[in-house]
C-alpha cells in the first residue's frame, strides 16, 4: 500500500490541540502526558485529526508545546497501548482507531439525510428547502436550460442571471452593486475558499470575533493562517437568566471596539473575518456606528475586512418596521471589505450557491484562481437560485423565518423548564441559540449525545483557543418537532 | 484601499517562468533582460501571472534565477517603463497592466458562453451537452427533487443513487466497484484539487507525463509540488506526415517506461499523475501491459499513482469490437491508485460533476476536508448525472462521439490541404489533435490568434518545463462548421 500518510507539523498539531479541552477530570490534576494523550485522541474521534496522519516526532513535538520530550513519548505510548497510533521504526507514528471503535465523526460535518438513520442531528444548523417553491423554480430553470446546454457550460464568474439577481438583492438592501461585483461560488465556503487561497498566506494573521463559525476557523488553521480571536462584550448569553433576556437592540453594545482597535493596530492582520448579521454562533446583529467604527481601525491598520452575510436575511426576531443595518459594504469608501453571501440558508442547502461581492478586478481575479479548484458552479442551480431571488423571494423568506422563529420561541419555552441553570439570550435572527450550560462541559455533552444518538455542536468548536468549553450551539433550522425531542432528551 | 497584493515568492515565479517561453527573436540573440521581461509581460497578458501580484525583490529573484541583480534590476525597469509593473517604495514592485491594454486573456480559462460574443474559443476542450436527453433527465431530477428537499441537502460523498451509479459504470469497464469507494466532487478538477489538498504537500515532488493536462500542471506548481515531467516514447506525431499516420494501436509503446522506472526509483516521486485513457492533449491510450509496468514502478518506488480518467469514455476511433484497456485501478494489487472521473466531457461540464474512486478510508477523509472547501456537489446536477449514466448512456455516447469523430476527421482532412507542413497522428479518442505547428511558435500563434478573433491554446502550456513550444492543442468539441471555420482561418 502506497503512503497515504498526510504530515501533520508540530505548529499545526499545536493549533489543533488548543482547540481540544478536555472535560475537566472529578479529581485530583490530570499529568500532562494525559492531557496530552486525551487531546489527541480526543481530536481523532472527533474526525478533527484524520486517521492515517502522521504525528510529528517525540522530539519536535515536545519543542513546539514546550514540554519535555519524556511527557511526549509517555503520550505517544498510552496511545499506542489504546491502539490510537501505529508507529514503524524509520516511518514514525500515524494515527488510528482501535479494532471496534466507531468511525469518527464530527458533530459539524453533515450526516447525509439518507444516512441519518435514527440520529437526531443537532449539529448542522440548516434549513429544509422552502417548498413548493424549490420545484416550481427548479421546472422553470429546466425550461431554460435549452438555451445554456449549446454552449460548454462552463461560467467562472457566474450565469449572468443569476449575477444579475443577486446585484439587485444588494441593491435592495442598500448597497448599489453592478453584476460584474458578483462571482457566483460553489456554496459560501466555496467563496471563503477561494478569498483564502487568493488573499490570505500562510502565516498571515487573521482576526476573528470569539466566539465564530467553526467551519471558518478551522479552515483558516489548516490553511496555516493565525488566528487573533476578538471576544464579544459582553457576551450576549452571560448578561441575565434566560427568562428575563429581551431581544437584542443592534446599536446596543456588542463588538468590543476598544479590544479591536488594539488588535488591528497592534497585530495589523491581513484581515478581520465578521459575521455582522445575525452571526453565528450568537444571532448577534451589529450596528451601524459599530460597523462604521471597525471599518475606520481596519482601515487604518491596512486589513481587509471579510464580512460574512450567510446569515444576513435571517432576521426572524427583527420587526418588519425596522430597518436593518447597512451590509458593511455599504459603510466602506475604502473598497476594503470583501463579502461572501449565500442562498445555501435561507434558499436552500442542496443548491450549493453562494457568493463573493468584490471589485470587479479581485472578482476576475478570483475567477481565475478557481479554475484549479471547481472551475465553476453548476449552471443549473444558478438558474433555480435567480429565479428564487427574485418573484417568491418574500414569500420564502416569510416561511424559512417563521420556521426559525417557532424552533427559537419552542427551545426558548422549553430549556428554562427542563435545565433551569442553563442560560441564552434570544437573538434577533440566526440559525442558532448560544447555549451557556452551566458549567458543563459541551465536549463531553457532545459525547453522551452521540451515545444517546443526538448529535451536539460543543462550543469550543466555535472558539479559535479552546474558549467556549461550557456552551453548545443550538440549531433552530430544524423542524418544530424535532426540536422539542431534542430539548426533552438534552 | 488594503492591501490585495499576493506575494510570488521567487522560486514560484521561476517556475512559471519556465513555462512562459517567448517565441524567438528572427535577428541576434535577445539579452537575457529582455527575455526576463518579455517572459514576465507574457505571464501577465495571458493572465498567468495575476495583475497586482508582488514580485520579489531583484536580489532574490536574481539568486533564484542564477541571473546578475543587475539584469533582474533592468528587466523590473523595462517593464515599469511599459507599464507593466509598479513600485513603491518600501512596498515592493507588483505587476500591472499599461492603460488602454485589453484585459488579461488566458486561452485554457473558458469564456462564458454568453460573453463569447464574436470569439471563436479553441481554448477549452468541451462538447455541448446532449440534447434532448439532458433536458428529460433534468425533467425526471425535478421529480424527484421533494424526497429530499426536506433535509438540508448537504452530502459530503456525494448523493446514494449517484454514488451507487458511478460504481456500476466502472463494474461495467471491468472493475468491480462500491458505492462506498466513490467520492462524488465538483468537476474532475474539484477532485483532484481535494486529492491534491490531502495527500500531495508542499515541496513533494509529483511525476508527469510531458505533455500533459495543463490545468492540473498548474495546480500541482501552484500548490508547491515540484514536476518531474516524463516524456511519451516516440512523440504520437512525430512518426510521419498527417495524410500516412495510422490510428494508434494500443499495445504499441506510448509511455516511455524505461524513462518512467528511472524517474519513479530516482526520485521516488510522492505521486505519478498519468491520463491512460485518450490522454489530454494528445489523445494517446496506453495498453494494459504498459498500464502494468507502471503500476509495478510506482509500487516499487512507494509512489500514488493518480489517473485521470476525465477522458476514459471518449474513445471515438476505436471499433466497438475491439476490447478496451481496463482501468488502471482494475490492475493494482496494492491499492495505490486514486482514480478521478468526470462526467464533464461525456455528459456536459455545466453539471460540474466529477468523482474521486479509491478506498473507502480515503473517501471518508476526502469528505471531511471539502467541508472547508465547497462542502457538497449540488443534489439536482447529481441526479441528473444518476439519470445520465444509467438508460441513456450508449445513446448519449454515440452522439458525442459521433460529434468528436465527424470534427476531428474535418480537422484531420483540412489540415494538410491548408497547413501541409503541420504534423499530427490521428488519435484514437480524447477532445484534441496535438499538433506540431513546424517550428512556429505556439504562443505567437495564440498571439496571432487573440487579434483575429480567436482562441488557441499553445502548445507550452501542456509543458512542465516550457517544452512543446511548437504545438497547439486543436479542440474538437465544437460543432463542426466552426471547426471548419478555424482550421481555414488557423
Amino acid at each position: 500500500m502506497a503512503d497515504w500518510h498526510t504530515t501533520v507539523t508540530p505548529p499545526a498539531l499545536a493549533r489543533l490541540l488548543a482547540t481540544a479541552r478536555l472535560p475537566e477530570p472529578a479529581t485530583a490534576r490530570r499529568p500532562a502526558y494525559r492531557t496530552l494523550a486525551g487531546q489527541i485522541r480526543l481530536l481523532v474521534t472527533e474526525g478533527r485529526l484524520p486517521v492515517g496522519a502522521r504525528l510529528p516526532a517525540e522530539r519536535e513535538l515536545a519543542s513546539a508545546l514546550d514540554l519535555s520530550r519524556t511527557t511526549v513519548a509517555t503520550a505517544y505510548e498510552t496511545l499506542r497501548g489504546d491502539g490510537y497510533l501505529l508507529s514503524r521504526r524509520g516511518s514514525g507514528s500515524w494515527t488510528a482507531l482501535p479494532e471496534g471503535a466507531p468511525p469518527p465523526s464530527d458533530a459539524l460535518h453533515p450526516v447525509p439525510p439518507d444516512e441519518q438513520g435514527s440520529i437526531l442531528d443537532l449539529g448542522v444548523a440548516a434549513l429544509p428547502a422552502p417548498q413548493p417553491w424549490l420545484g416550481r423554480a427548479a421546472a422553470r430553470a429546466v425550461e431554460l436550460l435549452p438555451h445554456y446546454a449549446t454552449g460548454h457550460g462552463h461560467y467562472p464568474t457566474g450565469v449572468p442571471v443569476l449575477r444579475e439577481a443577486v446585484a439587485r438583492r444588494y441593491t435592495e438592501r442598500g448597497l448599489p452593486t453592478t453584476p460584474d461585483q458578483i462571482l457566483v461560488t460553489t456554496g459560501a465556503m466555496g467563496g471563503l475558499h477561494l478569498v483564502q487561497r487568493v488573499l490570505i498566506g500562510r502565516g498571515d494573521r487573521v482576526a476573528v470575533e470569539a466566539p465564530s463559525y467553526a467551519h471558518t476557523l478551522q479552515a483558516l488553521r489548516l490553511s496555516g493562517a493565525r488566528l487573533v480571536p476578538v471576544p464579544y462584550a459582553p457576551p450576549p448569553f452571560r448578561r441575565e437568566p434566560a427568562e428575563q433576556a429581551g431581544p437584542q437592540d443592534p446599536e446596543e453594545p456588542q463588538w468590543d471596539l476598544g479590544e479591536w482597535r488594539r488588535v488591528l493596530r497592534g497585530a495589523a492582520p491581513k484581515a478581520a473575518y465578521v459575521i455582522p448579521d445575525f452571526h453565528n454562533p450568537t444571532g448577534a446583529l451589529i450596528g451601524e456606528q459599530q460597523r462604521r467604527e471597525l471599518l475606520a481601525a481596519a482601515r487604518a491598520a491596512g486589513s481587509i475586512v471579510l464580512a460574512d452575510e450567510t446569515t444576513a436575511e435571517l432576521g426572524w426576531g427583527v420587526p418588519e418596521s425596522t430597518p436593518l443595518p447597512r451590509p458593511m459594504a455599504a459603510l466602506d469608501r475604502s473598497a476594503q471589505v470583501v463579502t461572501v453571501g449565500s442562498a445555501g440558508k435561507l434558499l436552500w442547502g442542496g443548491l450549493r450557491i453562494g457568493w463573493v461581492r468584490a471589485a470587479p478586478a479581485l472578482v476576475r481575479r478570483l475567477a481565475t484562481e478557481r479554475v484549479y479548484s471547481d472551475v465553476g458552479t453548476p449552471v443549473l442551480d444558478q438558474l433555480i437560485a435567480a429565479e428564487l431571488l427574485n418573484e417568491p423571494l418574500p414569500a420564502v423568506r416569510t416561511h424559512q423565518l417563521d420556521r426559525l422563529r417557532a424552533t427559537a420561541h419552542a427551545f426558548a419555552a422549553a430549556l428554562p423548564e427542563h435545565l433551569p441553570r442553563w442560560r441564552f439570550r434570544m437573538p434577533p435572527g440566526g440559525l442558532a441559540l448560544w447555549v451557556s450550560t452551566d458549567g458543563l462541559s459541551g465536549a463531553a455533552l457532545a459525547q453522551a449525545g452521540e451515545r444517546a444518538g443526538i448529535r451536539i455542536a460543543s462550543g469550543n468548536r466555535f472558539g479559535s483557543d479552546g474558549a467556549f468549553e461550557h456552551h453548545i450551539r443550538l440549531p433552530t433550522g430544524g423542524a418544530t418537532a424535532r426540536g422539542r425531542a431534542a430539548t426533552a432528551g438534552g
